[in-house]
């Protein structure tokens, strides 16, 4: 019941015209990159496996709908056994994406492909945009450790648990929000907040008693009253009388608050004055891959990075503008028929048609050199030189000659069965990482980074202005 | 299990230490109004309560914290009966709220005050941040509807179902998230998407078969192909051949894309000129409060508006700063002991102890003039004249004479037991519009407003200061 009412609506509305089982073909895509970035990170699909496979209608559900007096009885006894009938093709979760390509399609009777708008794009949009900011920010942190801390601003209980979860696939080490470890394995980490500091009578005696209890991984929040003056200094004292005698040496202060460049560089003499070059500084409080930029620019001296609000809910750019449109439908001889949606503005016109995705691969480097559109019969090939075109500007070409093509999308369902091995969280960390590797720097840099080619077939172009030149309304 | 892992390491070290029981007292309270607007409305409330009852470990989360390996036999067998035992006062929701002054107070054993964090700070953060936002969007709006419609671009599935309830209580009149009707009791609305226009072989059969299956509540979606040449005129046509002969008047359009100012003037003439004078105009489009104040000073021809994305992640200010933070603890004879959090930043200094905030309003107007936090057994004297001043530069100072004080923390839980009466959501939406009404203007105009007073007793100002005085780090 997670959908728009006019999912519901149009639902009843194909039933009532005898539509509710014409096949249709859904795209959903992006049409640009949060903040200005040269790419993004698909994230969401197992949620989405999770999701199909439950789909259903309780009684309640149906008495509800029911009581609003403008479903006919004939769809609602329809809604007691719905399902999800169709196929379903997506690119792996942890690929980089990139504007106008289907992340995910889908073909099923209209009825079932309108339902399940909703839940599919909250699920891609809400995980790909936090997975393509944590992988900014990770890539800001240049190797060092990066862990989500951000539950406690998330847009609601499943902002933080999945959010998390997509921090993790776009390269975070850790969380801070523990059911994210208990159902996705993402693993919890954290110490102290300024309360445990406050609830004791000194911050020495805060932190002797922390060291006391938990001597195998401490980090002390130093930060409560005055960090040089009294928090490093106390810290250094617990550490030496709890723990240097058991010969630990997993230990770190963190700063939550302050100037991070001045206060860890100074940080970093004290505990390296004090023989404890081995302790690690963990930073947290507003950060952002421009922050962090910012302060690695000046020399802060910092060991990894806790990043709350500003990863969790991806602030410098909140939407990920993921849509979900028509692509085809078959009529009754099962013969598709290429759909279009116009607009005025031509970024905005859809690409019709069922379709394949190949992701061009320059054998000289191994580099990502372009995306590859085609009707999903068509036979590419490869081994032959490949050209390509800018679908607007089409004078703008390239031929590859040593390239190979990977396809993109892959099947999830077919006729509604799950045909798609789920891999673990661990896995679409690796799969991100390497294949976020794989792409030019020109393409990684923050700002205006080069923009990636996403090409159509000439095949696919054809059938696109052909729909275009005979759709009934011109400008 | 939705908690930061530190939440668990200090509930444990509390437990190790022998404070687990020690009665802690903490605030939730915010810093800075989104938006740079003039107040807050506070919202989430009634999740927190359903959470409080609920709150207890499985024998699953107690084996998967055993397997961190972490916590003492002890705790973990102390999680097994885990329940919240302690007090909780609240501003009700709907409550106009200012910076620095608790929207909660928890009164209760460390161990528990501790845990609940997270999820609190989470739940109200988010419900404050919409119903916020919202109120802001429906102000704009100036009486025309405004309706929820961005679940697909919410963060997660509770971002769309609790950001409806929240969009709600802020103004919304309606959601499209089915699901927040279904159990919230928001109205959810909608008719069709563009994908319905694309299904049919015309726009005008696809309208015509939409009108016979719902004649009473008919809104034609007009831009899919050409709004002025085709949308327009198609919709115009079937409600001719459908609607007029039945006799219905309820019938409208939607935009959701192009030159909303130039456009709807446009349509409204077409409408009118066909004799639908009373055909309703509904637009929508990535817009938000300077959108919907720029189209309307434009001249826009608007009956109501839909909002999406922008309003359902507050995009323009996504992150609601509320922070949770140590009050004061009591001794073992139960004496209230303050404690204070320092920091450089003097807004960033809590305000100690156990409080309770007073709404001063006028009598003259009706309308909220300052609030007054006070130590929790002050018994002020209201029939006199009331000194308020500023508390960072006290020379600014004023004497209220003709008021009546409200006061605005009520107790929603005793010793764990709920003893407050949930309002439901109609009562709670009105509430906070009768509320936003008794506040200046210059208070909720959207730029520069005027900041509102949130002052203290002169006791609770003195304890501030003797703390910040006999704190051991000075500055």
């Amino acid at each position: 019941m997670l959908c728009d009412y006019y999912e519901l609506t149009m639902a009843n509305g194909y039933y009532e015209s005898g539509m509710s089982d014409r096949i249709s073909y859904f795209d959903m895509f992006f049409r640009t990159v949060p903040d200005g970035g040269g790419f993004a990170i698909a994230a969401g699909l197992e949620q989405i496996v999770e999701y199909i496979q439950n789909l259903h209608f309780s009684q309640n559900d149906i008495e509800f709908l029911r009581s609003k007096g403008i479903f006919s009885e004939k769809f609602l006894r329809h809604l007691k056994d719905f399902e999800f009938t169709g196929d379903i093709y997506a690119v792996p979760e942890g690929t980089p994406v990139f504007p106008s390509e289907p992340l995910l399609t889908v073909r099923a009777p209209a009825v079932q492909a309108q339902f399940i708008e909703t839940f599919l794009l909250l699920t891609i949009n809400h995980q790909s945009m936090i997975a393509t900011k944590a992988n900014r920010i990770v890539r800001a942190a240049q190797g060092r450790a990066v862990a989500e801390f951000g539950s406690r601003r998330a847009q609601g209980a499943d902002g933080a648990i999945l959010g998390a979860r997509a921090a993790y696939i776009g390269g975070c080490t850790a969380t801070a929000c523990t059911i994210s470890d208990r159902d996705y394995g993402i693993p919890a980490t954290g110490t102290m907040a300024h309360s445990w500091v406050q609830m004791f009578d000194s911050e020495y005696e805060a932190f002797k008693t922390y060291c006391e209890i938990y001597p195998n991984n401490t980090t002390l929040l130093v930060d409560t009253y005055n960090t040089l003056k009294s928090g490093v200094p106390n810290a250094i004292r617990a550490y030496k009388e709890v723990l240097e005698p058991k010969g630990v040496r997993n230990f770190g202060v963190r700063l939550d608050s302050g100037d991070i460049a001045y206060l860890t560089k100074n940080v970093r003499k004290m505990l390296d004055d004090a023989g404890l070059d081995f302790a690690k500084i963990t930073v947290s409080n507003s950060l952002d891959e421009s922050l962090i930029q910012d302060v690695l620019y000046q020399g802060a001296q910092v060991d990894s990075f806790g990043v709350g609000e500003r990863l969790i809910t991806a602030k410098s750019d909140p939407v990920f503008g993921g849509v979900y449109k028509l692509a085809a439908i078959e009529d009754s001889a099962g013969n598709i028929i290429p759909k279009i949606k116009i607009s005025e503005n031509p970024e905005k016109i859809t690409t019709p048609h069922f379709k394949k995705i190949y992701r061009i691969f320059e054998n000289k480097t191994g580099q990502a050199y372009a995306d590859y559109l085609c009707v999903h019969d068509e036979v590419p090939d490869f081994s032959a030189p490949l050209l390509l075109f800018d679908p607007l500007m089409t004078w703008k070409r390239s031929i590859q000659k040593d390239y190979v093509a990977k396809e993109l999308l892959v099947p999830i369902f077919k006729d509604g069965k799950l045909v798609y091995d789920l891999p673990d969280i661990k896995t679409i960390r690796d799969y991100c990482a390497d294949q976020v590797a794989l792409l030019w720097d020109t393409v990684k840099r923050f700002e205006n980074p080069h923009q990636y080619y996403v090409d159509l077939s000439p095949k696919l172009w054809q059938i696109k202005q052909d729909l275009l030149k005979h759709n009934e309304c011109r400008f």
